[in-house]
């Protein structure tokens, strides 16, 4: 039997099939620890590099056993290949779902994950040295706090990369899977306006955030279609916390005249501004109607519960695990942007104007 | 120069340093990748991989260049040791905070961070085979399903872990964090008793878990202390969800005598017992006290907002993994078993009994 091409990479064995399987698969790069083959052959390691490195010295049998372990050794390795995934923020309600959910997809294929999660993670320029870390074989940026140029030149380096819920607008050559932030958006007020309310101001999240940009679209067009513009004093970008929603909620409510409905692009900001609203003395939803975003676990717990949009977590963390997938095995996307339906789930917060 | 005793180990470089470096450290075990060692030195990996599996056919030179980055290597990936951490639980506020204290507190070390997440993590027999994948250097585990033996045979194969939220009592050698629960349920309790309340009802987790247990310890103690007993009829055993905590309180409540307090040993299981007094037409303080534990974000979106029992996750996070690198690299642990302090944070769903 020819012994195949090898070198030992990276401290792992990298070789071609061609003769080592009866499926002829070209240049398939496959891993092996020598260890392991030492162990499972009973050969020395120092023999098992001396046969990987194609040293004559070494008695056939002894090569053909070391060949033949580290096949199945290659087989089973493709099975572990290694996904970093980041998360530059506190895995709560949120993040931690998309985080939950990318985790059950990559261990539903066999991949590890490699995590980097937390506040620290921001700033760092992790993503440049990501090609040269050679024992991590794909990534799932998590809104990715880096500009559009950062993560191209990431792309160009030929790392395979999915960014999950972009903060900038969608890059050409970038795979990427959000939430359908316009359709949610244009929903929740689309539901205000039926219920007779004109005058909906919005607590937005931080500027330039794609999520928020495309979330003020939607709700200005649903208001466009009501004939109506979004008054420059009915919008509030705050940070996404209940304490900075409050503060919001307030100045908006002892305003006159006061908006009828608050629509809050996050669940903490809605639940401050339920909290604004009951200090002002006004009843949720006969004097006022409030909506949030997100539907996370708390949405269900205040009183009134809200009526908020819900993001499909899950399914965005699966698909950008099978999308990744896609690109590692070398596989065409279908589509490299794809936007995940959002659903509008009306609670007690939302009546019809008084 | 003399070169060192080397061996190529799980495809990384393992070797003594004896001659290496000054400090003369006998046995102590470096790494670095083939290929690092090959790309800084622009030697071919062939030659890096003969060089150190000590063949003669290479010049001195080289063999010297080779060894140094090694050293340099070997030094520098100590900060790359990788960390499997598992939390078969969706990473929601409690879980997800406690992930990401521990992410923080690895990276602030230089380690990696291996995550297995996810509810399809239980069940699985991964912790027999950890000794084995030989990329992984030790392990944290949140809130282990396993019973205490397999936890113990992990110890036995003398590979370092830390338990984080032990679910059965502390094992004698197995390093473990947790929080004061015993603590902070007489912490609560006593707050009730202070405000008059004597019949306590609770809403404890599921049996036959230490935290749940020693909550109710310490919350038969505070009463005991009141010369009060718990009434059987007094406890219910439920899943952490709203949907549990609601039914179970409404049974709580509709039973008469009404217990004038419920204390709720996880903060969704009170969102759900406020929800059932409310539809019960029963004012919370005023007719019914009710108290959380956790306090998670949702503690304070309530209204009333919850009076709870903080955990300290965030403590817990980094102790376990400062606990961890002790035993990685070999010092003793001052403690073996650290129980972290609750605290009770009193907002205003309780008062006074009527």
């Amino acid at each position: 039997m020819k012994h195949p091409v090898v070198a030992s990479v990276n401290g792992l064995v990298e070789f071609r099939y061609s003769d080592l399987v009866e499926r002829k698969i070209e240049n398939v790069k496959q891993r092996a620890s020598l260890r392991d083959i030492a162990a499972e052959t009973g050969v020395s390691i120092a023999t098992v590099s001396r046969v990987l490195n194609d040293h004559v010295n070494v008695a056939q049998r002894t090569r053909d056993l070391v060949l033949q372990a580290v096949e199945r050794r290659a087989v089973a390795s493709q099975r572990t290949r290694t996904v970093y995934v980041r998360c530059p923020y506190v895995l709560t309600d949120y993040f931690g779902l998309l985080v939950s959910s990318v985790a059950e997809g990559l261990k539903l294929h066999g991949l590890r994950l490699l995590l980097d999660a937390g506040e620290s993670g921001q700033g760092s320029s992790v993503l440049r040295s990501l090609p040269e870390t050679g024992d991590v074989d794909a990534a799932i940026l998590i809104l990715p706090p880096e500009d559009g140029e950062e993560l191209l030149a990431l792309s160009r380096a030929g790392f395979p990369f999915v960014v999950l819920d972009p903060r900038v607008s969608p890059l050409p050559d970038i795979a990427s899977v959000s939430a359908a932030h316009f359709a949610g958006a244009r929903a929740v007020a689309d539901h205000l306006i039926s219920l007779g309310h004109r005058d909906i101001a919005v607590i937005a999240g931080p500027e330039e955030w794609l999520a928020g940009d495309a979330r003020l679209a939607g709700h200005r067009a649903a208001l466009a279609q009501a004939g109506v513009l979004l008054a420059a004093d009915r919008l509030r970008h705050v940070e996404p916390t209940t304490a900075h929603g409050r503060r919001a909620a307030a100045e908006l409510l002892q305003g006159s005249p006061r908006p009828s409905a608050i629509v809050c692009f996050n669940d903490k900001v809605a639940v401050g501004t339920l909290q604004a609203a009951r200090e002002l003395g006004l009843r949720v939803p006969a004097d006022l109607s409030v909506a949030g975003f997100d539907d996370i676990d708390l949405a269900e717990a205040t009183s009134p519960p809200l009526t908020t949009v819900r993001q499909p977590l899950e399914e965005m963390g699966r698909i950008a695990v099978a999308q990744l997938i896609r690109m590692v095995e070398g596989q065409a996307l279908e589509a490299l942007h794809i936007e995940l339906a959002t659903g509008l789930v009306v609670r007690g917060s939302t009546a019809a104007v008084a």
